[in-house]
């Protein structure tokens, strides 16, 4: 998508083809800065420490860590021991495992003076190939969109979302946003509701950040407000993403995306999770109990990052010394509560066999 | 309740009568600051920029502004502008029109000369009666934990919270709070989880900050993370206090706490609403469609205020420039998620019948 007027996606290689380049999203809304990655140990600490993250892009960013490696070692073994050092940066989102499975097994059918650069040009595929995803993703949205637009002709179709899935979670585009893009492009009138989404704050600072960019109508709200505006009917429709889903459509995403969805249930408005089908995992089924929920350090509840009066990045202390602090990343909402799921292939029920049907549709990008 | 030892009640009148000195609860929990409010304009902006709040220490220093404020216009017609003025000074709780209804009603009965000096006394005698409803409370809702605990007699108890509604939302105990101080004194095992409770993060910087003074375990978590604790069997009760409660047992209070209801129905937990009988509002029915909802500054959600690596106090801002935000303090939880109301008089079921027939029961400190 475009930033001050200019098309970017979230990671590109460099020229000299030496090393990738991504926004570094830590620093987002107050400062644009762009990293270099030439090494695996900067893309693992890139991720870890979430210069990037949003599942897709997770994905794409270890696809490029992978080939940079091979670089210096692409032997069998070689190729194993990065896939599993990448995989450790991050334990939520299933994506980031299977990029580099989709990596390590095309390589693995390689001779080793291949791999180095078959494995740049896959990194690309599948970078191509997330943005391909997420534009049908859009396409499948906007559809949903637009009937419940028809309802309520004269005024803007009001859409609550909750952390960050938009372009700069994917590699352009985004999942959840997708939709909202396209319905701003097509003309369509949107305003979104930006839950701020504690304790990282991706809503209030990359979600909020992409909509101003867009010229899309939006407004910041604490996680706290969205039931208050459900209960209102200031809410037309939910559209969140997710970091992964178990075969029966259970859906893991940030925390606090469940209690959403049981506020939308309760008072009759659609959840819809845009899912491109590389965030599905088969081998779960029982999301709640099955998906592995990562509890990230205290510090990010404990202390806030924001721009002070004078434009400086300050950290300030919010809680009392001496109070500690649990720091869940993501739930699980349970498939009953997910009116649908929007994939690359169609918006399907959150069950287990219309999953499976859409699975074995070919031709297919997912595993 | 004690800070560092002392036992300190949230307001107090001077020792030389001239005037009430409060806590102001803005510079919680990074430094602790009294302030003395000498005149109804001081009480006024003490209550709308909440250096006090907390629904019955609102009606009760509102008590007091109306008391100072005698001392220079005593009428009829000086009375009801004063508390015309307080009662603007917050919309949503509805203790602050039940006192200063209270001071009025009394103080029209007496002689002009001699309403100064009453007021004064009545205004105590408020603040008393707030301490002894409260210890109430807490007894009642002792009786719930020990039962809770007796269930899981290997473990502590754990409760979750939202917003503050401890000793510094009253004049002394709190009231969903107060329940859990008593089993502290009492041997009981307790752990509190502390919903951070945005925008103004009145469990991370209040409720946490008291529990931490009292010695009880207590962890804070992001408002989004009460959902996923609940599925995963970490919360054994919630407690939260209220703002204003309907005829019908439908409960206003900080804005998310809906949310934390809904996901307590979903996982079968208990879910409680201590409220003294001073804030019932028996005018209204239905409290989603007729209780007022305050809309606040949205520079309350844009920005956040902590104490910097320096241990100075500094604001910084979260959004982008250019992204509003909206700002509603309260939401309203309907009564059929209500387990019960922990009430001075008892325990109630969030039901009209159950409702009026404490009403009726003598002796009342209600309306």
């Amino acid at each position: 998508m475009k930033v001050a007027g200019v098309h970017r996606r979230t990671i590109w290689p460099t020229e000299d083809g030496e090393a990738v380049e991504i926004i570094d999203q830590r620093h987002l809304p107050h400062e644009w800065r762009v990293a270099r990655l030439a090494q695996i140990d900067a893309v693992h600490h890139a991720i870890a420490d979430m210069w990037v993250r949003g599942a897709p892009l997770i994905g794409v960013t270890a696809a490029y860590g992978l080939a940079l490696q091979c670089r210096h070692a692409a032997t069998d073994a070689a190729l194993t021991e990065a896939k599993a050092y990448l995989d450790g940066a991050r334990p939520t989102a299933v994506n980031l495992a299977w990029a580099t499975e989709r990596m390590v097994s095309a390589l693995r059918a390689l001779p080793e003076a291949e791999r180095a650069s078959a494995a740049w040009a896959l990194a690309a595929a599948l970078a191509d190939e997330d943005v391909a995803t997420n534009a049908a993703i859009g396409r499948h949205g906007l559809d949903i969109l637009r009937s419940l637009a028809a309802r309520h002709p004269h005024r803007p179709l009001n859409v609550l979302t909750h952390c960050n899935a938009g372009w700069l979670a994917t590699v352009d585009w985004g999942t959840a946003i997708a939709p909202i893009y396209q319905a701003h492009e097509a003309g369509l009138a949107v305003h979104v509701w930006v839950d701020e989404t504690r304790p990282r704050n991706q809503g209030a600072s990359l979600t909020a950040w992409e909509l101003g960019q867009a010229g899309i109508p939006h407004t910041v709200v604490a996680d706290n407000t969205g039931g208050h505006l459900m209960q209102h009917g200031l809410v037309d429709v939910v559209i969140v993403g997710t970091d992964r889903v178990s075969a029966r459509g259970d859906v893991c995403n940030k925390i606090g995306t469940y209690l959403k969805a049981l506020a939308a249930h309760d008072n009759g408005v659609p959840f819809y999770v845009a899912m491109p089908f590389s965030t599905l995992d088969p081998t779960l089924n029982d999301g709640l109990a099955e998906i592995p929920i990562e509890a990230r350090s205290p510090r990010e509840v404990t202390h806030i990052t924001g721009r002070d009066a004078t434009g400086r990045r300050v950290e300030v202390q919010l809680t009392p010394d001496g109070s500690p602090a649990l720091n869940y990343g993501f739930d699980v909402t349970p498939a009953r509560l997910v009116t649908g799921l929007i994939t690359e292939r169609g918006v399907l029920a959150a069950q287990e066999a219309a999953i499976r049907d859409a699975l074995a549709r070919s031709p297919s990008p997912a595993p």
